[in-house]
């Protein structure tokens, strides 16, 4: 199959790689890392074991890469707006697009865009870094959950994760909305609240005030998923996640790389579409709703 | 009637400097500025006109002073577990204590230390700060509202109130359960959010996000006081609250100032205590409980 990557960064750059490494046709799509990578390939830096890429299929824009059979859309749920004119020139009639992103309702956005185009999430667990041009660092963890959103063709999903784990990524098959929400509920309050008080996960847990806090934020989304209809979502996951971080090293989210580098935040992706998703379903999140407007004020600020 | 003022600093030193110039009698417990107010007196600067008073009566214990007959309490709540010895020596059977700090519940607490005590709160509505030693500088505003809380006899506040007001300061009888939740209306919201946000009043009003954040805060203090039984706050109150503060120039509260000097906040009697109540009362503020949290966290952070 054909692989296009449209954003080769920390993600993006992982998975591409590996794919590539495995002998996959990937084609990568380039902004500022094109010149470099086009001459000197892609370097990975990983856990696992460093690898380089000497020659990679590297493009400036979507139109000369071509039709391709999946796309792993890689880039932040902020720059979503510009799919509309990347995606038309990768895709086929069975063309799988699948969001490797953050957040509730990428899926259904896109799918107003391209009505009958197969649409995938892509849940990934993984620590990696853009370091320089061309060089992904590749720290921890690594998974990935595929949840299928509108692909009639459930083979292709199944190829593509036999794809992946033949390239040494652990892919597995997962529920769409409930691998949504599951991944959610460490997002909204690890996210947010590293940004808005300017700290690590670790140190939010250390203090008993923003521990408690974190727990009730946690099941706030635990009570918009079930009011969505995932049952499967309860406190016990709450405090599995908290569990989880606490034995993790001291971390900084996504959103708080962003933030400190001066990026947009995923809000509207990350706070304002669960929320208003969960509101839509008579199920409130004030914690949450609150950290909302503290990034919103803060984001004003930057700009 | 015999005066001594407990903290000598951005309220005590205005408050009892006015009532000093008028020609009361007035002791002042000093602690790092003794040496200097008691060489070269005290100085106001004022917006109303500054004026030095060369010569007062400045005192390192209450011992020293003695037995008056109103003690203007005028030390942060932070510091209020020394009342308890730092009082008795100025206490005679009607010495009224009234209390000039922000938030919820010192009287109760400072009546079952001294249960025959006469008690009042003062709500000071005044911009004023500690400049230097035997230095304060009043900016803008100065009254300051009276609320009865224990005096038995209720001649002794009018009598307060006479010398306040021949001394310039405009002082009222007001209730004292409304008075302090009326303040609070504006404290609890814009005192934890300039430092969470770490900001000033303009800016959180500026910003759509917060103002609608700032409002919804306001109407859990409404909603508390409410439950608490004061009808006379609702709605408009915080609507006009809002206005008030967009009308005043941009203003850094009081705990912005202790945080950012890293002196310790008044959590307990802004956040936890009317809280606290307002949860006795079955009323929920689940914003204001989480900005609680987020200060015990950067509180946390200091020390």
């Amino acid at each position: 199959m054909r692989y296009a990557i449209v954003g080769t960064g920390a993600i993006g750059g992982y998975y591409g790689g590996m794919l590539s490494r495995a002998g996959h046709d990937v084609s990568f799509l380039l902004r500022s890392d094109y010149e470099y990578v086009r001459v000197h390939g892609l370097h990975i830096k990983s856990c696992n074991g460093d690898f380089t890429l000497p020659r990679v299929k590297a493009f400036r824009s979507t139109a000369d890469i071509g039709p391709v059979d999946v796309v792993l859309v890689c880039i932040k749920t902020t720059g979503n707006h510009q799919l509309a004119t990347l995606l038309p020139p990768l895709l086929h009639k069975d063309t799988l697009i699948l969001l490797i992103q953050n957040g509730i309702g990428p899926e259904p956005d896109l799918q107003a865009i391209f009505p009958s185009a197969n649409i995938a999430a892509g849940l990934a667990f993984i620590c990696s870094a853009h370091e320089s041009a061309g060089v992904i660092n590749h720290q921890a963890y690594g998974h990935i959950n595929i949840g299928n959103y509108s692909c009639t063709d459930s083979t292709l999903i199944s190829n593509v994760i036999d794809n992946m784990c033949d390239a040494g990524i652990k892919a597995v098959s997962v529920d769409y909305k409930e691998a949504r929400w599951k991944k959610t509920v460490w997002n909204m309050p690890f996210n947010g609240m590293t940004v808005a008080l300017d700290t690590t996960t670790d140190r939010l847990l250390a203090c008993r005030s923003t521990r408690c806090l974190i727990r009730e934020m946690m099941l706030e989304v635990v009570g918009a998923a079930r009011a969505l209809g995932i049952d499967s979502l309860d406190e016990t996951f709450a405090d599995k996640m908290i569990a989880d971080t606490i034995a993790m090293p001291p971390y900084l989210p996504s959103m708080k790389l962003d933030f400190d580098n001066r990026r947009p935040m995923e809000i509207d992706y990350l706070y304002t579409r669960p929320i208003a998703e969960a509101r839509k379903a008579g199920f409130d999140m004030p914690r949450l709703a609150m950290l909302e407007a503290q990034l919103r004020f803060l984001q004003s600020q930057h700009t």
